[in-house]
């Protein structure tokens, strides 16, 4: 055959697999979004229509991928955790991180117009993905602690900075002059002093990410430690057929919430997560 | 910092550099096209929209991306040449995999209205993707001849196979039956003696897949040697300015070609392609 | 500096650290051992100076590196187990799998006139090294009762197998074909009924292997758990201020152990053992 | 079978294969010399038995491994050169490092007595191994330059250094004072001035070098260009046979060279070392 004496060149083509029971992480982070964002005219410090479309390629991806058990979205960042057991392409790292990031991007493109209907693409987004490997429950804990707490961190920045520009008619340097040094608790005097902005009061999708989680539809919510639950259905699935399913057992379905996952509670809810 | 006692978990990401001084071949996979151009009713044996628009796709991911410097295109794959001495990303397997793969997916649904006007996408399609590291230049240049030899292969298969069901009115299985154990030769015979098709005339794009490589615009083709020469212009780039350009020695453009590319005189012409 | 220009190919030594957090495991294999034992004059189908010899190296190994919490030696393979929480060589790979193959085989050359007074080195033996890693206590649990269980089969098969060829008369050709097939039972009841042997009855360093761990010399081994137990003393160290070292608290020294490791008892009387 | 149940440990053990078509370089460091050539009296600023030890497991290692073409030695590292075509092992990673290592490690041991007869071992010596990778003959030529640099800019420092502690009366810390800063001129100036040392004529083997290389024994050296060639017969081969073998086209063997490597001419006589 005419490409015999070629083939020999697939034997460069080494492998890659990953530890097997190990909690695969798959991080993505939108390339270039500080210049995006501001072409596309993002909403200043947060933009709504921009973290439900995250929200939605992630449940999407989420729909298609049933290994994914649990996905964690702030900014122009997600995160995905693959079961320990999962054999999804046989482990291999680069098979599944191209293919997760590739899918999670068509999707936001795809369904960009939904969200930003009078804002048509000046030019194709794309995510860069990682994975990284966790041996045990603890640090799968702590990477999602770690993210939502960056989440916090960078919000309420971001709310004091942008409320000092829009609000208090600074520069941007000005603010971050402002804003250099300060802890926790000056950012929030800021916001609630000059501004009248009581922080803890503002939306718990800007304040505490997004959380993607299989879940059955009954489980109530605690609004204390869970302040805000928006469910985007999925396909061929409405609220009023959800008693009908749970009652057969099929009724588990992605949950969009925006709640606490630093503390215990969100994992004793739902020890399926992270058994394995 | 809140954030500071869970940042231990960023320890687990590990380095993947890619060897330095190694040609990095980077290879794009349409996944489960075979049900996502059945879905969107692609031409069979080939489908020149959904050709042309991973044509573009590739072109534009060259444009943002000057590492690469060849590439080559057939049905659902893609493969892209980054220079030896690229330091892209620092080398980074992962971010240059998953940031180039997922540009070109976003490409590809951003344009696909373009290229399938009456088409709305059903749903999104995803690509896998592929590293592949090479030493020297004979490997690159029998990697890209068994990519040409695969498009040959497959393409005359394709061509009698559908030419059988579609004209000859023969079942898909019956098809398949009629090719079993046939050699080149046998296939060119059916096509010709049993539906009047002459295989080496149709066209290019069909049999020698697509080449997308930088070039100045007065580089004449040899019309027996590359057929087909189609150019998309590139942003900012006009006909009317390429001699100018030219004259400058600035009007090195990427330029879409259906030529052989397992032959020498490709490569002579362009020895800069494999300097590293 | 005249080596400057040159320094740059430093470049190309990639990084290879080892996951964190999970348990290291080292495997040791002599190579090409059966022609070295047959050159050496080893006895069939044991040689206790050759497994004493191994015993020694893993021990003077386990003293230089403290990070080994546990070995297993049969025939001419040790396996090592690292705590999971070792930064020894910040966990590089090649740095830890090869220095602790050369200095195992460096202990081993050494130490061979001790082992085999009469019998010169005719040649140089060697080792190979693999590192594998466990994310959690249940693979290294099961990696060790493989291992052991390895041992038994082995052992069983070669005790029986040099029986009729020693005792037997037969042929190895012979000796392999009666045995093809057989059960465990089968093989008791060949050694007992044809030789007299009660497998059972053999010294335990041959059917169970050697399991060397720190332990304080005061706890106290239950025969019918571990039936041989020999003391390899370490450095400055007699069993006359062990009773003392014990009441300090300093008294943890490196034993040999002949005794059963696929049950619980021997894991849950040191949970030091797998603890990080 | 007893050991079923276990043996899905063996799953952990990822493949290492290194890329193909590759140069494979291994270089051996000892672990800790310093510590280990003071316990063992070495001699300052070069020990020409331990040196000799060095070369003789070098060149015992290449007559076992006929993919090693080339073979740099200095102090108490060696660097070893595969084909690029070698396939030894599958080009595993880790079998090739530990293996070679290993045997190297277990020569260097066995034949300690031959090269220090009134020295014994007071412990195990060890050395650690790595493997890097490179695509072409340029880095390769560099990488050997680049551990010949250094052979001289480390022995030109070194014997300055004694010579200005052992001769000079010098304290170590007063020597390194005095040479703090000094170029390569001055360290020649200061040897022939203050202790009438002409460097240049100091033996080749402390200046350049061990060069381990298989050839036929019939090339003339040019004595300005290798001063010192040393031969170790190896087995089975005298000088009386060689032009017969010669002849016969089968008479290579491992010589030993003190000459420069990093002009062209040793490799231009040699073209086969660097051939594939």
């Amino acid at each position: 055959m005419a490409g015999t004496r070629f083939a020999y060149v697939r034997k460069f083509e080494l492998p890659d697999p990953l530890l097997p029971g190990t909690f695969i992480l798959l991080r993505l982070d939108g390339h270039s979004f500080h210049r995006f964002s501001d072409t596309h005219g993002f909403s200043k410090p947060n933009d709504s229509r921009a973290l439900e479309l995250m929200d939605h390629a992630a449940r999407s991806l989420m729909e298609e991928y049933s290994d994914i058990v649990l996905g964690f979205g702030e900014s122009d960042e997600y995160s995905f955790l693959l079961r320990k057991t999962a054999t999804l392409y046989n482990r291999r790292r680069s098979k599944i991180t191209s293919t997760l990031c590739s899918l999670f991007t068509a999707l936001y493109v795809m369904h960009w117009p939904a969200y930003f209907p009078d804002v048509p693409l000046r030019y194709a987004p794309s995510f860069d993905a990682r994975i990284v490997l966790y041996p045990s429950v603890r640090e799968i804990r702590d990477y999602f602690s770690w993210r939502q707490a960056d989440t916090h961190i960078n919000n309420l920045y971001n709310t004091a900075f942008w409320a000092l520009v829009q609000q208090g008619g600074k520069t941007t340097k000005e603010a971050h002059e402002t804003l250099r040094g300060t802890v926790s608790s000056q950012k929030h005097e800021i916001l609630f002093s000059q501004f009248g902005i009581n922080y803890n009061a503002l939306p718990s999708q800007f304040r505490k990410g997004s959380v993607l989680v299989w879940e059955k539809t009954s489980i109530p919510y605690n609004p204390s430690n869970c302040s805000a639950s928006q469910v985007l259905d999925g396909e061929n699935e409405t609220d009023a057929n959800d008693q009908e399913g749970q009652e057969k057992g099929a009724s588990t379905r992605i949950t969009l919430l925006h709640c606490d996952i630093i503390g215990d509670e969100f994992w004793n809810r739902r020890p399926y997560i992270l058994k394995g």
